[in-house]
């Protein structure tokens, strides 16, 4: 049973996508209680033996142990579950919390008869509580036995704050053969009351050397996942894990040099996208989704950093939530950046519109079609430095009242 | 006339402070009338021949034109007058911003029968409208023939957003002389509605060198006004300005090992300190002023960046904001800070009381005392990484409805 959702964000998709099943995946749901709440919060997907497995995780000084414990298990490549526990991060929790990952790897290798680092888990909600081993046995108990459900229920299951369940799907041709790329992700901006974290999984049926799949996944969330940003807080806890059954029948892709590689990899970066985004529509609060593109910076990694400058600035997110067409603070924030920038050469662009170029406001700048641009929902920044070639592409939301509250006052 | 100051800063002190006269220079105030307002907007402080100046401007890569000029004007070391322009900050602007600053320089230094490079000019307010050289030129006609006023009056002109008038005095003694060392400043915290910037102005009658003042002045800042922090953005125009009319009589100070230099020394740090908490006093929508103490990290600059870490975090903002003991939001900021640190050596401090240590929530760790203290307005938060000797202190305030409505809300 998923948690009902309420207060749906007002920038999530209109239902949820009809997503195929992936041959070689069973998701099942179960109730582990790690909160005083009657939902379901343990999600155990089992995998048939020869699944490959990739996976990318925080830059967290300060990792979860459940991210040590799949940082160690990626390298083997190889996978026959994953648990994801929604209500308790069980991070910064000494022995106790990583008894509590090799408790329930343990267990679900007894149930599978294979390795430990087989298995994959991942955890979600309160820092600092260790992860009740009891309520983790207990629930892995039930989720053994449960009938298996489909991709909403379990997107429901790993969710904490999220306001509306995250699924998407692509697909691709290898040779004659279609391959399915089907994913789920929880996350408010990896930011959340008590609760932290964006986790995603990435399920297909292709058959690809893990090795590969590592190299596609790795290339993808450096243009994706680590392109999104909601208050620039990063959770101890992000991880997201891609798993390939090898079930299509697709001869086996083990270098990007096959036929297929580079249509395989393209789907899950459009896949890894499509889920980032859904990532940032649900931003605590958020009431605008914003793409910004810095182009002109002398490198690609300098772009960057400008762009999560912008992207990360509260006065750009709250003028943007006051559709407020105020470039000069967009100025501000490509400044504070510390890249490479000279102020008489910049130009920036809202919407289709250009309003300022060369270090100044055009001559003759009319605002009103970029206050009719703000006053969407989808909100575009373009900035040229005017040094180079360097470009990225970075997206968040807007900051309001609605994060303040959600992470303040929720308590009283 | 001073503008109304409304809706006060809860932690604004009781009352403007009663402050010294400094020999050698004098205030007046006018109304350019940079914006269509009935209140005094432009500031002429008149400094005696012989005065010396130092500065510290902002980092930005897109800076206002009147901070370049500060800067090339800085180390010629004299200066006969400083005006401040509040309503515009001409930053991003062009030729014509410049013309403006040239101008202003201009027409003081005529009046004055000085160099223009002796004439320091500051403007905050609006970003990319080029200041009315017309308006700065009738103001400055207004301000030569008015009657000098006071500090309180100066520190109102300054002002944009700012809740309360800042000022703060200090002295010190060299060999048998006192001198006397009195501040204003402006900021709500670097950022304000369609305004920013944190300017200061600090003017003693000592004798001293202006390299000698350089170098204090710059070390003072590195521990006092590049420790605050309201929303991590970054003024185009922030400045400090050192002036001292050497009217005092004191032996003239020219080196650290002169007799009283270590005095004055201590004596401009600690008025920077004052200036710098009365700027996050007033931060936008604060309602906690919040001291964060990073020790134990590789290098003082390492915990800098960790306390600024911390200090910048949105979630740390609000949960305080919200008077929530959440110290898992901290571990999560040291975490992200990208400077060495290792989860399990990490102990932090909530005012007096331990709440983890070693990696983890200390046993029966009592959270009623770090509640108590948060209903407090003054927080202290310390964080031990456990892995050397550096240290740094920074200050902040909390993150509340009140910054949304005054940067996002202001339009409707």
């Amino acid at each position: 049973m998923p948690r009902p959702m309420t207060d749906r964000s007002p920038l999530a998709p209109a239902a949820f996508p009809a997503l195929p099943a992936i041959a070689g995946v069973t998701l099942r749901v179960a109730k582990a209680r790690y909160k005083n709440w009657d939902r379901c919060d343990l999600t155990y997907v089992e995998l048939d033996a020869g699944t490959a497995v990739a996976g990318v995780t925080t830059q967290s000084k300060c990792p979860s142990p459940e991210v040590e414990w799949c940082r160690d298990a990626i390298p083997m490549g190889q996978a026959r579950a994953v648990v994801v526990n929604a209500g308790n991060a069980n991070a910064f929790t000494g022995h106790r919390g990583r008894a509590a990952v090799e408790a329930i790897a343990a267990k679900v290798a007894n149930h599978l008869s294979c390795q430990p680092s087989n298995i994959f888990v991942s955890s979600t909600g309160v820092i600092g509580v260790p992860l009740p081993i009891d309520k983790a046995e207990a629930g892995l108990e039930a989720a053994f036995t449960a009938a298996p459900c489909g991709w909403e229920d379990a997107a429901n299951t790993i969710g904490t704050t999220d306001t509306y369940a995250k699924g998407a799907h692509v697909s691709a041709m290898i040779g004659d053969t279609r391959v399915d790329l089907v994913g789920i992700i929880k996350g408010s901006g990896m930011i959340a009351p008590d609760m932290a974290t964006m986790l995603g999984y990435i399920f297909t049926d292709a058959a690809i050397d893990p090795a590969l799949l590592q190299q596609m996944l790795s290339a993808a969330n450096k243009r994706t996942f680590s392109c999104i940003t909601v208050d620039s807080d990063t959770s101890t806890s992000d991880t997201v894990l891609a798993f390939a059954t090898g079930k299509a029948g697709n001869a086996p892709l083990a270098s990007m040099e096959d036929a297929g590689a580079d249509a395989f990899a393209a789907a899950l970066s459009d896949l890894c996208r499509q889920l980032a985004h859904l990532v940032v529509r649900d931003g605590e609060g958020a009431s605008k989704f914003i793409e910004i593109t810095v182009e002109g910076a002398e490198s690609d990694a300098s772009a960057h950093r400008i762009a999560l400058s912008i992207a990360n600035s509260p006065l750009v997110k709250t003028a943007i939530a006051g559709e407020d067409a105020n470039w000069g603070r967009v100025v501000m924030a490509v400044g504070k950046a510390g890249e490479p920038a000279e102020r008489d050469k910049l130009a920036i662009r809202f919407g289709a519109t250009q309003v300022a170029a060369g270090g100044l406001a055009l001559d003759g700048y009319d605002e009103a079609p970029v206050a009719a641009h703000l006053k969407g929902q989808d909100i575009v920044i373009g900035v040229d430095i005017g040094l180079g070639e360097g470009r990225a592409t970075v997206w968040t939301c807007d900051l309001t009242h609605g994060y303040i509250s959600i992470n303040a006052d929720y308590r009283s």
